[in-house]
C-alpha cells in the first residue's frame, strides 16, 4: 500500500518514537488521530453488544463517547451490518440504550439493498428476520428473480434455508444478494454465525457468488461518507478517498479491511467479536488498535486539542 | 487424462463408430462397460429418493437392477454417503423398499468417520442426525477437540451451528470432520441442501478446512474397493487404481468425479439430483450417461453376454 507524505500510519497503539521525545503523554499522539474531521462508527460491538431479552447492553463508556463525538464538532456516522430489523427500530433500541442517534445518521445495509432490487427491478424471495420483512414490504415477490438474505438469526432454519435454495435453483440466472459477509458477532450469551456464513452455503449449493450489500463493500463507505458530505481529498486515487475519515469497528475484515481499501483510516476496539488474533491477521493491519470506543475517543480528542 | 489402451472412455451415452458398424444395437456395446467385473452404487437418488413419511421411495427397475447385478456375478457394493442413520438402519430401510443388501456390503462415512476418531484420539462434539448418534455412543464427547458434522437434517438448526461453531472456536487447533460434502440431493418433496453447504458455512466463519470422510475421499473408494476384494490392476499408477470396476451414482462431482480421480470409470444416471446441466460440467465428463439404474444395468449386463 502506498502512503502519501503527512502522516504516517502505525500498525499498534505505541506512537513514533518523534512524539515520546517532546514528553507528551504518548496516549494523546496515535497517528491515526492527526487530521482526523469525520467519524464512522461501527454499533455492535463498539457502542453495544446485542442479545438477550433487552436486546443487548451499552458497552461501558460508549454513550459517553458518541456524546463526546458531538461536542466535539466532528461529523458522525453509524456504519452498521445490522439486518435485524429496519433502521427505525434499531434506532430506537439504541435510543432505549441512552445513545444519541437519529434514524438520519444511519447507513445500514437494508435500505441499500432495497434501492438495488428497485433499481433493477428485481423480485426478491427473503431470507430476512422478521423485523427486517417492513422494508420490503411494498416490493412484488411473485415468481423471485434473486434471494436477499440478512442476518436472519433464528429464521436461519433448515426449512426456510431449503426454501432460498430451491428459490434460487429455479431461477434462469440465480441472483443472490446479501446485507454483509461477516462471519460472526458477539451475543451477550456467546458468539453467533452471522449472514456470510449461510451466504457461503447457499454460494457453495448452487454454485454462485453472491453481490454484497454493506461492509466491506467500497460502495458502501463511499455511501456513507457522502450521507455526511465529507468528499475526496482533492486529486486523491479513488484507492485513497479520504483521509479525514476514521473507521472504528470490531471486525478486522470488514470493518478495518474494507474502510482502508478506500483509504479511510481504521481503528479496531477490543470489544465485541474481538479476538486476541485479530492483531496479528495475515491479511489486514489495522491503523490502531484501542481498548474500547471510549479510549478511541479519548485518543481522538488529545489529538485535536493537542494541536 | 492418461486412458492405456483396452478399452476407450467416451463422454457420453452414444457407443464407438466401430461398433455400429458391426449392425450390433448400440446399447448393447457402450464403451463403460466392456471389462467390468465389480460394480459400486450409490444409494440414494440411484436404488431410491428419500424423504416423505416412509423415508423415501424405491425408483423404478432399481430393485430389479440390483437382483439382476447379484444373479450376473458380478461383485457388488453400495458406497453411499448418507449418514442420517447408522448403517443398520439404513439398511433395514432398503430391505423394506424390497431391496436386496445387508450391512456388511455398505461403505458408509459414519463407520469410516468412528475409525478416523479412534485412531486419532479424538473427543468429537457431534452436528448429526439423531439417529446416527448410536454410532459415537462410546465415546468421549467431554471437551471436545473436533467437530464431527454429517447430514444432520432438521438437526441443522440456528441453535446447533452455533453451538459447532463455538466449540471448534474454544478449541485450540480446530478440527471439523465432515461426511461428505455434498451440495444438496433429492427427497420426495424437493432438492435438500446437503452437509457440504453447512460445511462451507463453518469453514468460511472459522477460516479453516474441514477434513472430508466419504466420496469423493479416494481413500473412500479405495476401502469400498479393497472390501469386496477387488485390486489394483498390476503395474497400474496409484491414479489408475482399477479399471474393472464401475461407478453408478447420480451426483456428478462427488460420485463421477471422485471414482474417475481413483482410475474408476463412472456413469451418472439421470434420477435423483441429476440436473441437464450436468452433462456439460465443466470439470467432470462421466464415462456414460444413463437414464437410470435399470438402463445402466442392461448396459453393462448385454456388454458381458456380447463377449
Amino acid at each position: 500500500m502506498h502512503h502519501s507524505a503527512g502522516y504516517v500510519i502505525t500498525s499498534g497503539p505505541d506512537p513514533p518514537s518523534c512524539c515520546l521525545s517532546h514528553s507528551v503523554p504518548p496516549v494523546a499522539m496515535a497517528a491515526w488521530a492527526v487530521g482526523v474531521k469525520a467519524v464512522l462508527l461501527d454499533v455492535s460491538g463498539v457502542l453495544y453488544d446485542s442479545g438477550g431479552p433487552a436486546g443487548g447492553t451499552a458497552i461501558p463508556g460508549s454513550v459517553q463517547a458518541v456524546n463526546r463525538i458531538r461536542e466535539s464538532g466532528l461529523k458522525l456516522r453509524f456504519c452498521t451490518n445490522e439486518s435485524q430489523a429496519t433502521r427505525g427500530q434499531f434506532v430506537q433500541k439504541l435510543q432505549k440504550f441512552g445513545f444519541s442517534i437519529s434514524e438520519e445518521e444511519v447507513t445500514a445495509p437494508g435500505p441499500a439493498a432495497k434501492k438495488l432490487v428497485v433499481e433493477r427491478g428485481l423480485r426478491p424471495h427473503l431470507l430476512v428476520h422478521d423485523d427486517l420483512l417492513p422494508e420490503f414490504d411494498s416490493m412484488d415477490k411473485s415468481n423471485p428473480n434473486c434471494v436477499v438474505m440478512g442476518d436472519a438469526a433464528e429464521n436461519f432454519s433448515y426449512q426456510n434455508l431449503n426454501r432460498a435454495f430451491q428459490a434460487l435453483l429455479n431461477m434462469e440466472k440465480p441472483i443472490l444478494i446479501s446485507l454483509g459477509k461477516g462471519r460472526y458477532y458477539k451475543e451477550t450469551d456467546g458468539l453467533k454465525l452471522d449472514v456470510g456464513a449461510y451466504m457461503k452455503a447457499l454460494e457453495y449449493a448452487c454454485d454462485i457468488s453472491a453481490e454484497v450489500v454493506g461492509k466491506p463493500s467500497a460502495n458502501f463507505f463511499m455511501s456513507a461518507l457522502a450521507e455526511m458530505d465529507v468528499k475526496p481529498e482533492e486529486g486523491a486515487l479513488t484507492s485513497q478517498v479520504c483521509k479525514k475519515a476514521l473507521m472504528i469497528g470490531d471486525d478486522i475484515l470488514n470493518d478495518i479491511g474494507g474502510a482502508q481499501r478506500c483509504g479511510i483510516r481504521a481503528v479496531l476496539v477490543r470489544t465485541g467479536k474481538y479476538r486476541p488474533s485479530d492483531e496479528n491477521h495475515p491479511d489486514v493491519a489495522a491503523d490502531g488498535y484501542v481498548d474500547n470506543l471510549a479510549q478511541a475517543i479519548d485518543l481522538l480528542l488529545s489529538s485535536k486539542v493537542s494541536r
